[in-house]
């Protein structure tokens, strides 16, 4: 058995063996054992409600408005952006023990475990307690979020005295507007969550153990239903009652219990929203949904759930041969990032999933550049859907395109509804990549899976409105090159500055993606006006476009002028003074050469045929030394180039630093929620670092190569509409098609092979590329080894 | 006579003879005609009160707290900024006649005149009224805020019944916490001013005639008192009573006056503030101001008032032959670039002066680099107090640097008592140049006047502390240059860019005269810690400070990259765009090549040796096309480069803008309050556009050339601690030393002159080069060409 982070890791579950009150690792496991199907999210919150880090119980697109407040306002800025919500708690089950409630902070706790199953998709938990009277009972609680019925949530409870007789009261309630602490910790930079009730009650209802609450929010107009019903089991008689009040629905259970003897119960709980949906609607919505989880019953759904997971893993296994706590956390990370997008069908992926309100619980540009590759090559119907949420919102994003001055579609940085709710424009509107990002994701999607109907309808619609907003946002200088000025690139320690590389190869990535694709739905693009003349321009701006270079130096600048800026002094930057940004100026990190997170290093993982091999190497050595990775999206995708350029001990540090991010808690801010794209970072970092893979998913290729220690990588990705399996060994890899079909192209370390159903390859590795070692700035060399993390034994 | 904006002009007084009561108009013709002495400033409400714009008294100093609300916060933002406050009303005095108010919005107003005096210092006052009963009064009043007793003002008020017998009631009052009304016209994008109760009441009394208010601020703390006596007389019997309460004193005078008979009432008011003094002392202060003015009595205070602006004028007068209307536009722009320094004494100098909220009451920059040099070269006193003030912010201004990782001092963009209160950095912390515009200030003033105590002490100082500033915010390149990065310069339209060329030449001329004055004055300067080594690093900077140029097309770029941004589209921009930054986005605004207001050729007015006269023309014709002058800073400058190249009439028209500017409230928002900079700036086109004089004020230089229309143009100017007269015609100019003393090195017109006392020197002038007119973006030509303004007759 081993253990990290204070958690013990087994092949497809995560245990916990102690109990740890204090509020800051409370709030942490609370994100890290956390269930959700993407639409409707748990966090694991104790049954009993307390003591707790920081409840909550959140639906995929519930937010209420906040006014953004300004200083000196601006034109264009947001007058208000929006907040996840805290919803009702249908987690609620307190448990009276001879009229002592059962909380762990009283009399003692003598064992405490929790377990989520990746394969099962439960946290199961078991306590054995003495009240401060002395009375000893095991509580016992299994839940789940289901993925097949993705209004559902249910809960086996269960109950029995140890020792002696006890009397027993269980409440499961339906709690609205429960009151929230302050967040735990240093206040975050943005605006902290809101804690104040904001559901305004409509209706409650209770019957013999079952019950609704429904709510609206004050602000955005958004309606809320919860329903309940439980089913119960004792071999002694119980009293029950039923009740409902504004902001509550309570079933009481009561019951004698002699030792041996167990109250069991079960409770379903439905979720509904809608901002158009009238208050009846919604009541039968949830009470139907309520129904169809009864007639599943509390096993059926536990099938269903295994069968759903079941088929996941069958497509995304991971295996990693050598190191068990990788293998374990990437296999947490991948379930986390299944929870998170599952079921969001018409709604964004936040940044934190549905585990927490972190960042507002806004999506950004990690949705479609971290989480959708993973997606898109494991379970590409939840890609497919992330990428209609942002479809859905084009008209906010046309909208904001023409405030700007800008044609096309203008994706906001930070949202929910897909309004802008960015209140800092040099990092917000700025970073027009979030646009070619997404039509970066509607490529690979469409390469993947061949999904023609998606690629003509919703696909063209996203291609053609983002590629006209980089025709707009640049022009054509003196010289005939074509420049994006004034914009700001993945690393957020830079602003505003021109000619970013990554922005500039993803933006003629788009309008050669958008031109193709109007030349190839001809029709269609003609509906939205595009013609040869417009296919022509975008075409042209793609060939002129502007890539900076240093030839002083050899290097590519991230933006025109980075190289010439002056230093960071990482001599004089303590320990304390990181993330950087918490202790110095924007305008002093501006204007040095500092960099928060890859970004022509991005570039390099994303355009690899665009730098040649040593170029990559010089670029990779020269960033390294300068980058800080004080956001958690860097590490991947220094994975990705450490291995590339056969550093591959350092691909395998960031790797185990990306992956163990959240269970290690290495950024300190895990209570706020698990940071999605990190985890899908883990993914990337395995399969496209240590992996090799490139490539937009049509022919794709691979490189397969192992740092020493680890003997074997098996994984799994869609591609090309199939599912390939890869196996790589310290001296060859193997690919294998999984099903019938017609062969596949590929490239094995440069080399073009046919892989053919029920026939493996297996080609030999090259020995990595002779590149020195790069250096990293002073104490910023990858967690795992600054983190005293306790090894596999 | 002349008439413009609405005003009669007369040589030395601005005259209105119309009553408009749009609260508009209103509230500009407050801000034309308020009177202050740079201590104390009371905006032009009329006597009773109402109809108002904006009421207004201010205190120079007296602010109160406000939070900065921040969407996002940021390492270093200010937390909360100042706001000037009005503070308790002196000026209301109410009449009632025969039980009805006196109120202009009612009955009938026969006639109405206001005239500002520029030599008298005082606002004169008549109106004709017949109440809606019938009754006839003529009133009359005059009021002065004085410049030799900087705490008191006074009024003197007369009214008379002209047709028959009219009971009179005088009210005469001090008002603390009055209703103020929301700003007229669009919102300004910044913060509204306070507007609801800020004064909490500490102490009231009321005696014979006399009363007192005290009164303290509820966030600052700042402690008010606010003092008054009377004097009446009156044929006819006066019954009189005094009354406080905690936010009124009142005196209320009663009589019944037979036609002819005139009751008059001298009011004196007498203001103190202060952070630290008790109340006991504060009551003392002012009471004993008020006992000082009683001493002078009226008549005595007009004396004053005269003697003191006699001095000025005969110092500062400007003629102008051939254009009144701007003679006189310059005249008043004097008078009110006075009154906004002449007793500031240890306080600010804020961009509206005392005369309205705009700007929250804040300075910025626009003191040293565009006041300070008109107070210079007229009332240098008054400069030397503006620059006391700075350096006593100086330890505000040592932190603000810590906080932001630099050495030396930042001083703040924007400020009352020398926090920072920018709400946005890239305008404000990015704009460093402030820093380089104090020490500019320091060098100007103490080459004027040679003054040796303020150069060893303040002066030196202020030098140093600004060059530990630029040393360690620049950097050296990899080519031996020393760069300054992602700073702001003067035009607001671009941001946070690399090595712009106004604060880098005004960077080096910062270090460079840290250096030559840290040698002269070793000793000191080794009390601040400055060693040979540290002069040595200036100057090695100073000298490797890189000034960036495009080969391609001639001209120097404003910033780095600027000449390869994309021009802005003025043909798709309507006339109701501007001012551009209320209709586009600032990530538009600062990625192309549009410019707000003179920036590099604010450096070519500075720095005239640096440029070439081919180089200055190329420039400045290049800058002409872009620049929108959204700014009201820009006009002068423009004025004063379009003279140097020739551009004479450009340069009048630029003249007539910038002199223009309140009386005919081109930027319609006077209202809020004159714009003080852009007055200063008047005196700055004339003299050193069309009188061509450069230099900082020890071996001044001058280039006098007149545009058709103009036959004379005569200005006095304090240089090298003498006073020069300048005179130029069409063909020559004299320039004649004012009193005995040592010859005086000038140059006109590149030749170098020696001026000697009583024997005026008379010279040819030139014919102006022959550089081709540059044009402007369409409709952005000088105002005074689209305006219609009543020209002289």
């Amino acid at each position: 058995m081993i253990s990290s982070g204070g958690f013990r890791l087994e092949p497809w579950a995560l245990r916990e063996t102690q109990f740890d009150a204090s509020p800051g690792r409370l709030a942490q496991t609370e994100s890290i054992f956390a269930l959700s199907n993407g639409h409707l999210g748990w966090r694991a919150n104790l049954d009993e409600g307390e003591p707790f880090g920081m409840p909550g119980c959140y639906l995929n697109g519930v937010y209420e408005d906040r006014p953004l407040p300004w200083a000196e306002r601006g034109y264009g800025y947001p007058e208000s952006g929006e907040t996840m919500l805290n919803v009702t708690n249908g987690k609620l089950i307190r448990l009276l023990v001879d009229d002592e409630p059962f909380d762990v902070r009283y009399g003692t706790l003598h064992s405490h475990e929790r377990v989520l199953d990746f394969r099962a998709g439960t946290l199961w938990r078991r306590a054995e307690w003495t009240s401060p009277a002395g009375t000893t009972v095991r509580v016992t609680s299994r839940r789940l979020v289901s993925f097949t019925q993705r209004a559902v949530a249910a809960i086996e409870y269960q109950v029995e005295p140890l020792d002696a007789a006890a009397r027993i009261v269980v409440q499961s309630e339906l709690v609205a507007n429960e009151q929230l602490p302050p967040p735990p910790g240093e206040p975050d930079p943005r605006l902290p969550p809101i804690t104040e009730a904001r559901l305004h009650p409509e209706e409650n209802e209770a019957r013999l153990g079952s019950g609704i609450l429904i709510h609206r929010t004050v602000g955005s107009k958004l309606r809320v239903a919860t329903a309940t019903d439980h089913l119960w089991e004792c071999p002694a008689g119980v009293r029950h009652d039923s009740e409902s009040r504004r902001d509550l629905f309570r079933l009481t259970l009561a019951a004698m219990l002699a030792p041996g003897q167990r109250l069991r119960v079960v409770k379903f709980v439905a979720y509904g929203w809608s901002a158009i949906r009238s208050r009846s609607a919604l009541h039968d919505q949830v009470e139907g949904a309520i129904a169809a989880a009864l007639r599943s019953g509390w096993d059926g759904l536990l099938t269903e759930q295994r069968g759903y997971l079941d088929e996941f893993w069958r497509r995304a296994e991971v295996t990693l041969t050598g190191d068990a706590e990788i293998e374990h956390a990437i296999r947490f990370a991948l379930f986390h990032v299944l929870q998170a997008a599952a079921r969001a069908e018409g709604q964004a992926i936040p940044a934190k999933g549905l585990t927490g309100v972190g960042y507002d619980g806004h999506a950004f540009w990690d949705t479609e550049m971290f989480v959708l590759p993973v997606l898109t090559h494991t379970v590409p119907e939840a890609a497919a859907a992330a990428l209609r949420w942002r479809h859905r919102t084009l008209p906010k994003a046309r909208q904001r395109a023409s405030v700007l001055g800008l044609a096309g579609a203008a994706f906001p940085w930070r949202t929910i509804e897909g309004r802008e709710c960015s209140g800092y424009w040099p990092a917000g509107t700025a970073a027009f990549h979030v646009n070619a990002g997404i039509a970066a994701a509607v490529v690979r999607y469409t390469a993947t899976t061949g999904d023609e109907a998606f690629a003509a309808g919703p696909g063209l619609d996203l291609l053609v409105h983002t590629a006209r907003l980089w025709r707009s946002l640049g022009h054509y200088d003196a010289t005939g090159q074509f420049r994006i000025d004034g914009v700001t690139g993945p690393d957020e320690y830079s602003a505003v500055a021109d000619n970013n590389v990554y922005t500039n190869l993803m933006a003629q990535q788009n309008l050669r993606a958008a031109a193709a694709a109007a030349q190839r739905y001809r029709g269609r693009a003609g509906e939205l006006g595009v013609g040869a003349d417009e296919v022509a321009g975008w075409l042209a701006a793609a060939e002129a476009m502007l890539i900076c270079y240093d030839d002083k130096l050899g290097v590519h600048p991230q933006a025109a002028g980075f190289t010439d800026h002056q230093e960071w002094d990482f001599a004089a930057t303590g320990p304390d003074q990181y993330p950087l940004l918490l202790h110095f100026p924007y305008f002093d990190l501006y204007r040095k050469q500092v960099v928060k997170q890859a970004d022509l290093v991005l570039a390099m993982q994303l355009f690899p045929d665009f730098f040649g091999d040593e170029q990559k190497a010089r670029n990779f050595a020269y960033y390294e030394q300068r980058t800080v990775r004080d956001s958690s999206l860097s590490a991947c995708s220094q994975a990705v180039i450490a291995a590339e350029v056969g550093q591959l001990d350092l691909a395998y540090d960031y790797l185990a630093e990306t992956a163990l991010l959240d269970l290690a808690d290495l950024r300190h801010d895990t209570r706020n929620g698990l940071h999605i794209a990190a985890l899908a970072g883990a993914w990337i970092a395995l399969v496209e670092g240590l992996g090799g893979m490139r490539g937009t998913g049509g022919e794709p290729r691979f490189a397969p190569r192992l740092p020493a220690g680890l003997t074997r990588l098996a994984f799994g990705v869609m591609v090309a509409g199939r599912l390939l399996r890869v196996e790589a060994g310290a001296e060859a890899a193997t690919y294998r098609l999984d099903g019938p079909g017609e062969p596949l192209q590929i490239r094995h370390h440069g080399r073009d092979v046919t892989v053919t159903a029920g026939e493996p390859r297996t080609l030999p590795i090259p020995p990595p590329p002779p590149w020195p070692a790069p250096g990293q700035p002073p104490g910023r060399d990858p967690a795992r080894r600054r983190d005293a993390v306790e090894r596999p034994g």
